[in-house]
């Protein structure tokens, strides 16, 4: 019997995420550089905003001139001109006076305050009324509130969230450096995985893990190219992977990984030049019978064939390798977890990492995690859970009743 | 004064999402079929699995040959043929019998239980000794276990995560009918907006929400087009407007939406064909001067030129239409919200829904939600944001330490 022979913990595989490099970066438009990961640091060419602006329609005004105003005594202001917008107001504010003023409008020399227009009446051409005094600053940005010239506003390694790309494009980038997506070559294996346009004999299964995973790299930043599946077979197995990681900057082989009468990935792997099996098994649940070699510069995974269990290592362990492949400053950094409390007692052997998949729902007293039960082979589990719920290797279980910490799912 | 005089509870906008249909639909493969909302309803075209499978290596038994078996007493059990990947068995187990097995292999007849190999010993070419009993049925998936043929196994109108992608190629489908991605028009006005590639003069600013929204869009689900900049001309606003509802299935107008002294937005609007203004003014913030109208079967919207108030609008009023549009079955259903421990006292006002930018950070204690300060035309405040907290427009604040409910922004 064959036995896994570099089998680490969660911990100590999660430390060789560093090992690896980012991929090349690339220039791209900041519309495409949306849910990307920033190449370059970005600083402010300008003061943001530029000048002290206006939040609200209604009058620019030197603050002192309406305090004390209020619905039963109003101050009563000259009204100087309208100022326009995007242009520099060319008459400074006198006390006593307002000028119109538009969301956005400049104030002119000497204003420090807006009054909204709701808290105004004109009277005539000349004059207006105010109810309601304000205060320094009132309805105003300042000039370089937002951020200051040459200040860092965005470092490298930043995802570009749709906020991001508007600040990006505030100081004046149309095209940003991005790292590229990385690209992740996919292969099913197994003698009985058949093609999803073919009807299954008794003892076949169509191929489910190719567009489990490809969606997975999708939604994780990178571009999943599919190799279909290889039938368990040494030399086509190794022809397939050579290409892919010649093509790739990840591969994913799922299926075959497993210590058994068949362990066609270590043995293929082992046979790609310049490569070296990291681990092989990780003390975790589902998913023990995992894969890492080094490729070169890449990382190939052994995936378990079972949907679920290779769902689960991917979001628990591939993740942050893919993320470290695309530049990202906190590559583990996974992100919010959702507190719950656990519905249920859930036994979890210790020694190794248990990630229970749960549904989650609302009560009265909050959210609630209720494990989703079936065996890790069943894809209606993943279909029904919404997070997953780990469980260190150091419990032997949790309890009914304890708050616990979800790691979302994919929307 | 001009005043708004169509303005709506959060709850009345809300109401309003039914009233517009989903866009049409289109067929596209699984692959590209993920993140995106299924426009049919699938039912299992088979058993899943369609045989009793293995879920480990090891060896097929009938459970009771080894019942009483342990590593002082192990079970000797005959060895019988080895059960080739993707075919069927062709002969049965008899009592006493064990045949091996891999991970997905078929259980010949008679076969219900599998025996893990790290579990057993063989002896020689005709013996194994066996050193666990199994119950019946494990590490077995049995035929049917995870779906029956003929039943409903995806809805229309749900959101296809990887998970549903896979099992629609479970049951045959390499291609599924979609919601097509609505066409989302996008439109800055204003004489103070500039290009991104312009260097700002005083009183002017560079176009931001062009980008945010274009972000917002994508990360909803939509295909963004945008109109670029269209200065404070009724004439030329009409003209790009008219184009926009024609091409698009939704518009986006940022800027010139409030009450004073442009309200291009509304002007424009009601020129428009066949279109009626459903909502002017929310009772919001940030946001209040939004205005949603209907020309033909589209929603076309004005945004708040604000960035911080256009984006939570979009996040929260204009998002639950997206999803609409695209055909979700929930479309108002805004996933998970986090609960978090509110780090200081937050004042709102009554009759209105106030939505506070929050970063979330961790303490001994659990989540802790920190409001961000800081004016909501300061883009700023976004970037350092992790979430919305909503303030119910019957309460006049929040105290320290309440748990409060957190809705994530895009990640």
């Amino acid at each position: 019997m064959k036995s896994f022979f570099k089998v680490r913990t969660l911990k100590q595989v999660m430390a060789l995420v560093d090992t690896f490099d980012p991929v090349e970066q690339e220039t791209v438009s900041i519309d495409e550089a949306v849910f990307r990961v920033l190449g370059q640091t970005i600083a402010a060419d300008q003061d943001l905003p530029g000048f002290r602006r206006s939040t609200m329609d209604g009058y620019a005004v030197r603050a002192e001139s309406t305090f004390g105003a209020s619905e039963s005594n109003p101050a009563w202001l000259t009204l100087a001109q309208t100022i326009p917008m995007g242009k520099v107001p060319d008459f400074a504010l006198l006390p006593g006076e307002a000028a119109r003023i538009s969301t956005g409008g400049m104030l002119p020399e000497g204003g420090n305050g807006v009054v909204m227009i709701e808290h105004t009446d004109q009277v005539d051409d000349t004059a207006i009324e105010v109810y309601k005094s304000v205060a320094p600053m009132t309805n105003v940005i300042d000039r370089n509130e937002d951020f200051k010239k040459n200040e860092t506003v965005l470092p490298q390694g930043t995802r570009m969230r749709p906020q991001e790309t508007g600040l990006a494009a505030a100081f004046g980038l149309d095209r940003v450096r991005v790292f590229k997506r990385p690209v992740v070559g996919i292969i099913s294996t197994g003698d009985e995985v058949i093609p999803v346009t073919e009807a299954p004999a008794p003892g076949e299964i169509r191929d489910i893990n190719t567009y489990t995973l490809a969606g997975l790299v999708r939604g994780g930043g990178g571009i999943p190219i599919c190799y279909g599946i290889v039938k368990d077979d040494e030399d086509a197995l190794f022809t397939v992977c050579k290409q892919a990681v010649e093509s790739c900057d990840m591969v994913l082989i799922s299926g075959g990984s497993s210590v058994g009468v068949r362990d066609f990935t270590v043995d293929t792997l082992t046979k790609l030049a310049d490569t070296s099996l990291l681990v092989h098994g990780i003390s975790i649940s589902p998913g023990k019978p995992t894969i890492l070699a080094r490729s070169g510069k890449k990382p190939v995974w052994g995936l378990p064939g079972h949907v679920v269990s290779a769902m689960v290592i991917f979001q628990v362990v591939v993740l942050p390798f893919l993320n470290r492949l695309q530049g990202l400053s906190n590559p583990r950094g996974a992100g919010i977890t959702i507190p719950a409390r656990l519905s249920r007692n859930i036994a979890s052997a210790q020694g190794r990492t248990d990630f229970i998949r749960v549904c989650l729902k609302t009560d009265d007293r909050g959210i609630v995690a209720e494990p989703v039960l079936g065996k890790s082979g069943l894809i209606r589990t993943m279909v029904l859970a919404d997070g997953l719920l780990e469980i260190d290797e150091n419990l032997e279980g949790l309890e009914r009743g304890e708050i616990v910490q979800i790691i979302p799912l994919t929307r």
